[in-house]
């Protein structure tokens, strides 16, 4: 392992590397996109993730092709990004997006031990919605054996950010064309009852928080 | 080059394979998550991309470790994911994501024909903020010659598509727990004036457009 491919190589003064960044970035966002090599090259599929600490867990079913390759072992890399605006600049050359991102290279590791596993499927459901373990039925033996959970450190993970007004070169700036950025931000509709709901099931505190994360602009 | 690596091997009935949807989840996207293997094995970036026909294309700055190494010609993968919607379920087991998303394998090739490139980037311009390409100014020759294009055939791409309610096994129905979809959607803000802008510049109308294609909900 070479800690030092986790260094961000372009433009460094977007490169952070502290925890608290990296985990503020990966604990805004509930999707990672998993990158492996397998025979016949680079494989980028999107997955969900949970975090705890300096770990994320992956997961998938014993059937998922990806997963069975990743339990062996073998190096990967997770990027998560949020995209928080266009930055509309009056060259094309300076056009660029407002971003947070991390990526993580290592070796994704099974999760066999039971408790371990009982903990880390615990923490992926709470990433994406939090207190929402302890409202659904748990797992019962036949989906806790379907289910591979995988490991990975944050020890090799880094940041990078991008913030702010577009950086345009100074002979431009008397141009006639509007520059500034359009800010994007992820947020969440009015739940949609599932047609089979017993009739007068409130949306429960987990999805109620959910709504609070993703506010309506 | 394997053309049976695109078909979809998880759950076989979420995946589809038409152009048209294939290209309205391009289209709806703008950022892909790009992989490849280098000697530590896989890296997974994001980076913007654009769409023309058959094709993505994919730029950065020569001085890009990722891009130099993809000039080369070396095989890819490309992800792109849109959020639609977190599944609840009855029991964590059936918990999912509601998601759009397309993966691409093949070899990017870069494009050294300047008629070609210009396309190129009026393509990847007008991918993330159409219409842009005819209000800002254009690369010049210094520009030009520090972005590297990359182009990517979608010849093996295929796209995975979950869209509904949860998928609760019958004797969870009757659980005394929410379930349904919590709906996600990309919005954006209003635009924010870069602080050098000419008094009096208003928006383009390609910023109208990027308003109307995330509107506020």
């Amino acid at each position: 392992m070479d800690p030092e491919r986790a260094r961000v190589r372009r433009l460094p003064e977007r490169g952070v590397y502290d925890s608290e960044t990296v985990y503020s970035i990966l604990d805004e966002n509930i999707l990672c996109h998993v990158g492996i090599n397998v025979d016949h090259g680079p494989v980028v599929l999107p997955t969900l993730f949970g975090r705890d600490g300096d770990m994320i867990y992956l997961h998938g079913s014993v059937g998922a092709h990806m997963l069975r390759e990743m339990r062996g072992g073998i190096p990967v890399s997770v990027a998560v990004t949020s995209v928080n605006g266009i930055v509309a600049a009056r060259s094309h050359f300076n056009h660029s997006i407002n971003y947070r991102s991390v990526v993580v290279f290592g070796n994704a590791t099974e999760i066999t031990d039971v408790q371990e596993k009982l903990h880390a499927l615990e923490v992926l459901t709470n990433h994406v919605l939090p207190g929402r373990w302890e409202e659904a039925r748990q797992p019962n033996n036949s989906e806790f054996t379907q289910t591979i959970v995988l490991k990975l450190s944050l020890e090799e993970a880094s940041a990078k950010v991008r913030v702010g007004p577009p950086h345009d070169d100074s002979e431009d700036l008397s141009l006639d064309v509007w520059a500034g950025v359009i800010p994007l931000s992820v947020v969440a509709g009015e739940p949609v009852d599932d047609p089979d709901l017993t009739s007068g099931t409130a949306p429960s505190p987990s999805i109620q928080t959910a709504l609070a994360r993703w506010p309506a602009k």
